[in-house]
């Protein structure tokens, strides 16, 4: 099962924002047992965002997750985008325009606004791709959006990292299964690089896990991390390796 | 002027690591002019990286920069597949070999590793594609390379943050020329977003700069980031947005 994430903003490609939402998405999609194979970042630009899409639906992953630009202002052009991208009309979602209603409603009598009305710009978050299941939004105005294309789920989520985590593992995780992996990290003790490699490759052969590893400094340790469907294969890949020279430490 | 990043890491892709070396690289090659329109992340194989490289390049980007996966480790692979990609041989760099010798001829005596031997998986870092310059590694062992392919500058760097950014920054920055953009971070006060719109696109057809928003929580505030070759043009876009009635503040 792989999965593709896609994260939309200018201000991560300027490099004032860390692109962190991605990580937290590709995290969450891991421990589900998804292999998440490509990530990628593009501006706030409807032909760009289309464009994008369109390549990594020709790759047919089974999730694509795609986050950011679903806000109110000029450049949040993701939504338009993505039905462009599926050749979908861009329809106004009625229900999602109650809760828009709701939700300024509800800022203005705590007085964060001045104005409780919908003007365009507000408006403008109920479109959705026609077809597509509204995803709801528990920490701010505009709602996600999920559609079935092609045999790939897509799941269209806001920027925001507080908006686009509720909803990831309220509205998003639910859809994509009970599988679950787990990861054990762990800090193996070697001075010679070239060592551990073939005892890497071997355990990848006999047992059912993945390994990551990378170098933590100069010295000692190469950072490990085994995934699997079960504590009891971790174990054994683990038990695998000390029995051919590796020696591990809990910690990363 | 467009430029690309590719970032290369199962560790990003698994979520263990927030991918701040991208934003580095992009803020970087956004002061020096280029546009960052891309930046793509993917997993330690070669296949893999082979793939991607050859799509960026034929997408004509004027830099390239790639990062990660240039170590001793098995799973270090990048150096190899951008040969594969552009077509080159994987070739011995001599220097590159007598540096990496030199390096942990160093760190063995200061204690740091047990054999200053070279093994194969130290050797490995020595190789580069056949035409490449090879880029000094002021903080590691692995050097980096310089590739001139078809109109694009391919720079490959590692990706331990400490390394890469010594890297960027002595031998990258210095090939791209003098040019310079500015940016000013504002905040603009506004309780009605649909108002700004139509303000910043007046701005963009005016002045040569580009401008960035960004919502800052529900209230008063959007984050307006205007980039330009000098700050009278900067000026300039900014005294225009307040005499169509829009209040800065600074900070962000």
């Amino acid at each position: 099962m792989f999965a593709e994430i896609l994260t939309i903003g200018d201000e991560l490609l300027t490099g004032n924002t860390v692109d962190s939402n991605s990580a937290f998405i590709a995290q969450k999609l891991t421990e589900r047992g998804y292999w998440v194979r490509r990530k990628t970042t593009v501006g706030d630009d409807v032909e760009e965002i289309k464009a994008v899409v369109r390549e990594i639906l020709a790759r047919k992953p089974e999730v694509l997750v795609i986050s950011g630009g679903l806000g109110p202002t000029h450049d949040d052009v993701t939504m338009l985008a993505v039905a462009k991208a599926l050749g979908k009309d861009f329809v106004l979602c009625e229900e999602c325009l109650e809760r828009i209603k709701a939700f300024y409603r509800e800022l203005y009598e705590k007085g964060l606004i001045d104005d409780p009305e919908l003007n365009e710009a507000r408006k403008k978050m109920a479109y959705l791709p026609e077809g597509a299941e509204p995803l709801e939004n528990t920490e701010g105005a505009a709602p996600g959006a999920y559609i079935e294309h092609e045999g790939v789920k897509i799941f269209v989520l806001p920027g925001m990292p507080r908006e686009m985590k509720a909803m990831l593992e309220r509205e998003v995780l639910p859809r994509l299964g009970e599988g679950k992996f787990i990861q054990r990290k762990l800090l193996a003790e070697i001075t010679d690089e070239s060592k551990l490699a073939p005892v890497l490759i071997e355990a990848l052969k006999r047992f059912r896990v993945r390994i990551h590893s990378s170098p933590k400094g100069f010295g000692k340790y190469i950072g490990i991390i085994i995934f699997g469907e079960s504590e009891g294969e971790i174990e054994r890949a683990k038990a695998f390796m000390e029995s051919r020279g590796i020696k591990f430490e809990e910690g990363w």
